[in-house]
């Protein structure tokens, strides 16, 4: 299976991480949208958000931007997340991803 | 406490409910951003993403997603869930929501 995701996870493409539990690992968007724009993804491979049952990778998701947005101080000033799924919403990379942005004011609507 | 969403889970401000399960009322967003727009929020009053740390809440969130997504035929086209943290993001209520959107071509950035 060639999925660009799973790669990063395993380490055979590099990437610029900023976060790993045992469920997510977490790095920075290679064509970012703000200054600070980092994606979550499930070590496990999932196609999207929808068919992410497992409970425990799924609070692991929480967990990891909880954790990371305390440490980074982004709590104060703000920051969005946005998942997208299928054509509409532009999904990019089918595993699934949570982005992360913040560094800048964002606007209303959210594309 | 004077609460919009809270206000509207005890039923004392009308809303144009689309789906709940134990813990999650999901409504229009009275604002909408495209051709369908809803609100899932946790029944339980949280101020955002981040001080949600129960796991029940957290998994009930993610199973409503996926449950209406699924009955209302979206996951084929598309649609994106959006989650405002703070004055950056323009979280417009202190009461933790998830918005959904779908019905239309939408565009990136996400704001």
């Amino acid at each position: 299976m060639d999925c660009l995701f799973c790669s990063i996870i395993e380490g055979t493409i590099p990437s610029d991480v900023v976060y790993e539990n045992d469920h997510v690992l977490a790095f920075r968007d290679v064509d970012p949208q703000s200054p600070l724009h980092i994606l979550f993804v499930p070590k496990v491979h999932v196609r999207r958000f929808s068919e992410l049952s497992d409970p425990t990778v799924q609070t692991a998701l929480f967990q990891a931007i909880a954790e990371y947005a305390q440490a980074e101080g982004l709590e104060e000033d703000g920051y969005r997340i946005v998942i997208n799924t299928g054509q509409l919403a532009q999904q990019s990379v089918d595993h699934l991803h949570l982005h992360l942005l913040s560094g800048r004011q964002l606007q209303w609507p959210p594309g």
